[in-house]
């Protein structure tokens, strides 16, 4: 069973500057992302917050309620969230680290990962599908 | 309708290093701000909270409730919410930045603000009568 | 009785770069200038120059002028010039900075102002209406 | 009466990097806390959060709930969160900044804290015991 | 057709640090790229060379030899060579990056890519992994 | 006709630092300007200052004076007139940056020119004979 | 004899970007600087190489090979190439750095030369007529 | 049995800017450390020297001495004496670092310690309770 | 005989922050120079100008005029006229930079000189004093 | 009584790079000290240390000793010794710093003076004949 | 038997800048290492590139050549050419890092060596003799 | 006769770190130097100090004292002592700078040498055999 976390604002896709996050809704993601799971051979479960407090529980507990590698797509918070970082390396699952837009290819501050160090990997760019490549990579064993 | 954000320890005006804010309480900023809104023509209807995701939540969602424009005192997170930033981005309404205390003239971490460049324009150094010149700019037509 | 002094290249208001600055011309400003004055109950002087030691001059002279408080827009001077900075502290009135586009907004160099901590507070990004505003925080005491 | 505050992923502690951090829990951290209070006679009341707004709530409040000062371990938030540097800055108690590890022999982003300018003072590397000795310095005045 | 680039000492995969590549050797993550672009429907070719300029003309040529997109892996020429950003950037098809190690958890110099701006997408820590997943994006239509 | 501007000290050629200069005055450059002006069909005007703002306002003006183009050598202002800058930026004519010694390869300071990126192009090292070449650029359509 | 130098990408003038570098080819513009060298009298051979190694072989046997001057552009290797540079150093002929857009203008990395203090002068930003500006530098003796 | 080992300038304790560092001189520093060695069950030792040599010298032969850890107020060295460090680092004593004032809270410059890295913890703020509290961690076991 | 130039905002120097600059007034100045110029064997002339052109046509000027050597108060202009630093380096007479108040203990931005490499000497801290001992200093030989 | 400090390697005047520190040697600065202290009436005694602790202790107890002004060259302490800008903060004797060459227009290491913020003025560039002038400022009142 | 690699522009020795690099050849230079291999009992092979490709190539097949160690002097690419660095770290020679001017002593680009930290050692300014110590110490066990 | 100083803490080879310098004791270092001199040709005098002063007095008086060459060890002030490096400056003899670990490939702060460009050559990482290293090139005339 896998754990999608989309961070901040990430609720606000489709409506919010399309021309750079495209036009498809959270829940078509999510709906997405379950369905590639099922393909994959796994459960997906999907959650989104504003609220890096929010963020952080569901990392930490993932591991109990019995998840298996976690997507992650922290949003802004990718660049000053020292504390999701600490979060990630506090727990033992595999973390992928996601963004829709590339980030590398945009404002100086969106290059800058302050949680990179601390995932298994990371993919930016590639829109919906770069989730269902991370799911891919857990799938593989991580 | 105009809203009017307040962030992170804003509850605490009057209390909070008067030298720095004045005396002035929270309650009556908005007081004030609801008066200069009658005055304006306009509803305004304020809030606070010292919580990120809150003050996110709202500016997503202020659009939906039927306001217009949007008058946010960021406090602390000015200088490192990229997700607030985002947040503001996100949303088509005009945000007018408003600081009580003139920050370019304070300790040089305040000088930086990460979300002025997604908001319509800023205030800085005019106590509690920024936000009435930034309810006039709204008003304005923003 | 309040002065307004624009900086260099502001003669060009309507001519130069009209996406940034707007269409109306500076001497539409000055005029409005002047009639908001009078609304607010104050006469309303207006200067403007290209020259740093004309534009010196003029604030080193304010107070003995009569004048009550300054609305300085200091263009491109507002980056680099340390010499505007030290007028403006060796004197007694209350001067606001003025800024037409939002200069927050722009290229990395116009997010400096070396004039910012030695004024009473800051305005950018509110088009001509920020001379206005400016005014009323002079006229409501500075 | 003191505080002792715990902010994100101490909660984690005992399971979160042993070798860095060791091996005792949070509640067993907070018992010690209690019984090092019995024996300084001060009642100590202990609370964690990964909520930064939370964490703010609960200093913003201390003064009016009775506590006579707080012992502070910002964890993560030490080296962003500017809002809970407001907080702090904005109450009468003295507040200690206590770190388990030993931020300063870590990577570069630990060895800056934004807090402890407003802070009373400062500990770092000493483990549970350090929570001791803030409260040691609470209870000799601060 | 797709072509897969790998750049400088790539060809010593197996033999180089395997504690950071794995033991795999060139030879086979290239029969494993052929056997991928096989599942996927696409004929890939596979190329290797220490000589940025050799990268540049296959990075040239590419569109006129028939290709439809290129996964390029520029080793260590990835934190330097504008060059080759520029070849890529001159030239139609999409390019994804893709890291075998996950570089921006590594030194300081790695988490710089003067390519990454003029690439369709970033991968990075996934092994061979990232090979295909780097594959599946192109296939997708890039 | 182009109008050929020289910027600070440089009414001093031939005295000041011929090592670096040369040893012609700015009397004869400024002839010479005028004869490749005529070889090339187009009238040149010269025109020196020492003040900013004097330079500012010739910019400011080349246009409705009838020029078609400038050459301009700021000297040291190129390192820091952010006004100058503007006063190029918002107005319509073609203006070439022209230094007479080869300031890339001199102290740090003179590498950075601010005035560069709203000029057409630049020539730097070429001592008087840049100025023909940039009257050639201006006569050849700017 | 003139020697007309083009580094890597220059092949791909015409095609590449042509926004940026204009619609001539590299033939056309070779065809243009032999044309333009017979005018002032002088022969002109042109090269163009991807290759580093390449273009630094070409420097440093110029001499030898009868040249009497080097017209250099660089392109990208102009902002990393400390090889090239000394190459340029380490051999007796005048170089002048030519660049057909105005890298001035462009991405702060393309602000920076590392050869540009060992070259006679440098253009930028005049397209193809840079070239023989670069030629009537030479041939008036460098 | 332990040492206290004071840096430059705290022989001036008591004279030398009471405001940030207290009335209390060395002597009586140096007495309450023995005391409260006593009240620990451990000898104390005191000592003092603006020489950083001598002080090096100190830390070098502690072991040898007889002691079981160093309580050490580098002074001034803090911010530059890698010397010090390298002292620290190659004998296998436990040194606490102290700080009567808080330094965090101070100028630029005293918020770096050199130090830090190679000792067992660092104490700031405390005046001359922070030595005890040094010696309490030497006491529970450094 | 010698030449003392005031820069800007000198002209208010007794009104202008006296805690400071001092009380004394720049006529007072003036005729202090001036007698310790007959003192010292030599005439003394005192100019001051807020423009930064017009100092500069001094300097040019000042060997022509007869002067031996300057004494130059470049108030806020140290720090950032370049224009000013060639005008001191392109002609022979001896210069000497002074400043009434200590500009090193001051403001960052005030440490910074760039027209200091040019001078002969810099003095900073000693009030109207220091001009007497730059004086000395030039009748000294300079 | 004066008190005339010189750090590390003055003992070395005359011999130690006549062409930047001239021929004179220390025994002759130091003579000339002490007849200089007598024309302006008063005693000078003069010290030289390459030692830094040294340096701390003469400092320290100038008071004691009787003198009332320090004229002081740190030498290449001025750089990096945070230890004696403590010493000279900690005691309240007006110290005049002194540098024989021209520090502000040498390698960019020697424009730092970490000594500077703490001492009454600075001269620098003068020779010998800057301790007269320290000397003056110090009888003149410091 | 040892490898000596002397890298781009080194082809250029005895012409190239002798005042720098002395008037000796890469001919007898390699004459010389040969002798003194000899000398020391091992064979000595030498090669020169100004390619980089090149010279990755031969770092990494010199152990299957039968090498046992290589001196390396990578020229200019010691600067910037991490794509070596990696060559290097990716076999298991001892590789020691020679240059025949004292790179620390000229530009401060020169004063970087992203090769060195992979190197078993460095050795600069001591001529031609720099490559008989490197030999001495490959000889020596490396 | 050569001078071989080694600086702070080397006083503890074969205690400090032995990972990183080895097992070999200063005295054994001590005594391998005099016998390499011996086998060189030349005697060799050793000295240690942990403090900076007085290792400057050696290097001053080294020439006086009849030594035709110093090698030189400065440990930890290799990275801050400008007062190291000016005594090295102003003195005649050659020194050869050595490292026994190799400086460049550790932490950030040991890859700068402020005594570097002041010597005649460096070493770093090869044990004690640089002193060797050291001996021969001051033997072959430094």
């Amino acid at each position: 069973m896998m754990l999608v976390l989309n961070g901040p604002n990430l609720n606000r896709l489709g409506t919010r500057e399309p021309g750079v996050y495209g036009s498809g809704t959270l829940a078509e993601l999510e709906e997405l992302c379950r369905r590639w799971g099922a393909e994959l051979g796994t459960e997906v479960q999907c959650r989104q917050s504003n609220h890096e407090g929010q963020l952080m529980d569901w990392i930490q507990q993932a591991e109990a309620e019995g998840f298996r590698g976690i997507v992650l797509n922290p949003g802004a918070f990718t660049h000053y969230s020292y504390a999701i970082r600490d979060a990630v390396a506090g727990q033992p699952l595999p973390v992928v680290e996601v963004h829709i837009s590339h980030v590398d290819a945009r404002e100086e501050f969106r290059r800058v990962s302050v949680i990179a160090p601390v995932c298994r990997g990371k993919l930016s760019g590639f829109g919906f599908l770069g989730y269902r490549l991370a799911l891919e990579v857990l799938v593989a064993g991580g």
